[in-house]
């Protein structure tokens, strides 16, 4: 607390007195709800939150001598060498730079717990990475309140456009994996498309369907199926449809742990890959590159995303304006052993 | 530089005053190599560091109103899977504990350069946990003398018998992994165990040889090859021990990554896994259980071991006494699809 405590708050317009008389509270009140203190009601913090927000209420600090010299990484949940690309591109950034990354996660919740972002603005990072997850309204004003920068790295693009985001194209990917299939001959294409409820798979999964429309291929209905991204519900998804007679001739999978679970449900089968059915997957993690046959995927360029939003977080810090603050970086297809030709 | 400023600096038996009086600088100079401060002359820094040393200096510090609440976790490098294994496992502990887990690596190096453990002195973490790395003698003085602990997380548990280590016990991973092909009837096994100077390969050889001759079967000495633990190693090492007429039918890998090298490797000169070479692997990585044939490999309990280092280094925070200050954590074998017994 001792940081916190010092943090000198020069009066905006309109002062932390015309709060603290609209909304009926002690000055110190205020600074307790600024300094995101536990120790305010829940409902003196509510009210106190929503005055602040009807004056637009920004606080105006001195960043550089007040930060503590980090930036916080959250990860929606840690995915092995998925997130392990996002931390070594953040480092690449903030080790040079001489500042701490702090590391966490939201154990699968898409927006941060109060009692998280609590800790955090009591922390005074100089800005947070969001990964997959994101603050909730009420949350980035708080941040704002606070000059706390933030940037989401989300495959999916979706968050509001006041939030700085960094992504990649996955219609692109989508596209490209599809149109890559349709001209190796394949006609019975299926695809294991992300949680319905996740943006960026339904992005691919429409890349998918315009690639089908191009060449006017119909998609059956039956060959479009949602799961998890892990291996476990590519095993599943790659069973049901490889385990009937009219089986796809290829499969598009939105991960390439799915794919390394399709690829051995077409063993389990005795399928050969690609010679029964093509397997093409989604990220190009390094362990693709080893898997048997190798596998073709779709490039989405992991390690600069995490870099670039890094990179946008300190602009922000520094009171910097951003040149783009929306940014979706190309995703490119990459090539392999485990797509060819269909057989006849 | 704030926290650190206001640090509360007990006078200890002998004070400051008789360190500055001995080496003849300010009060304030010896105050500032305590702290890890960069602006003082290396070899005054040098005279300072001897005089603390030779008196046995120890900071007497209130930790819990001093320290910044974080844990710094610190690789020799990041290696994907394996780190990521690690860091759930600290952060299993940092996390409901309110602790800021920050994170960093040291590029290959084994010891952290200097500039680093001044810039971490200067941050006071409670604690800092190295994994595949550790601090100089040097530098377990200066730590003891801030009252930072620390803990080592070694494969190898190599370290002087003064630093708290948790590892895993090598020697009886790689007799498990030996026997286990033994028993299949392998008489013809190859190793490729990792770089000849890290230890914790060397043990793994070590039971990899007392398998051998508990059964009285002799080692062909080509069939003892030596790499670096990741996947180019493992397929390098795999097709020079592979592409010979009197090749060996079973091959134990040092790492799953290296086995993943190997499994590419047959598959390359059209080798049936298990049928003509039977590949385990080490480490039990999650990947393992999805390989193409899933892996048999000797689980190294990574969380575990990690989980344990943090517990200890907030033992140590609390100045408890540590029960066990080196721990071996117990290696066990997983029987999957890549091993079977050599065709005849």
């Amino acid at each position: 607390m001792t940081v916190q405590d010092q943090a000198e708050v020069v009066p905006a317009s309109p002062t932390i007195a015309t709060i603290a008389d609209e909304v009926g509270v002690s000055v110190t009140t205020v600074s307790k709800v600024l300094n995101g203190r536990a120790d305010v009601a829940p409902d003196t913090r509510a009210r106190v939150e929503a005055s602040l927000e009807r004056h637009s209420y920004r606080r105006r600090t001195r960043r550089a001598a007040e930060s503590t010299g980090r930036i916080d990484l959250v990860f929606h949940e840690y995915d092995s060498a998925w997130s392990m690309e996002i931390i070594q591109g953040v480092e690449a950034v903030t080790a040079p730079a001489g500042l701490d990354m702090v590391l966490s996660q939201l154990g699968g919740r898409h927006h941060p717990p109060q009692q998280w972002l609590d800790a955090l603005l009591a922390r005074r990072p100089l800005g947070v990475l969001f990964v997959l997850c994101s603050p909730t309204q009420a949350q980035q004003h708080q941040l704002r309140r606070q000059g706390i920068s933030f940037v989401v790295v989300d495959t999916d693009s979706a968050t509001t456009a006041s939030v700085p985001t960094v992504g990649s194209n996955n219609w692109n990917g989508g596209l490209l994996a599809t149109r890559h299939l349709l001209e190796l001959g394949h006609r019975r294409i299926a695809i294991i498309s992300g949680p319905e409820d996740v943006l960026c798979a339904r992005t691919r999964l429409s890349g998918f369907r315009f690639a089908h429309e191009e060449g006017d291929i119909p998609v059956d209905p039956t060959f479009v199926r949602h799961g998890s991204f892990y291996v476990g519900a590519g095993y599943e998804q790659g069973m049901a449809l490889l385990d009937r007679p009219d089986r796809p001739t290829a499969i598009f999978a939105s991960s390439d742990m799915q794919a390394l679970g399709v690829l051995r449900a077409a063993r389990r089968l005795g399928l050969d890959v690609p010679g029964d059915v093509s397997i093409i997957g989604y990220d190009n993690l390094p362990v693709t590159a080893w898997t048997d046959p190798a596998l073709t995927t779709v490039n989405q360029p992991l390690r600069d995303m995490a870099g670039t939003a890094a990179r946008m977080v300190l602009d922000l810090a520094r009171g910097d304006d951003l040149s783009l603050s929306r940014v979706d970086l190309v995703t490119t297809l990459v090539v392999r052993e485990s797509t060819a030709p269909p057989r006849h």
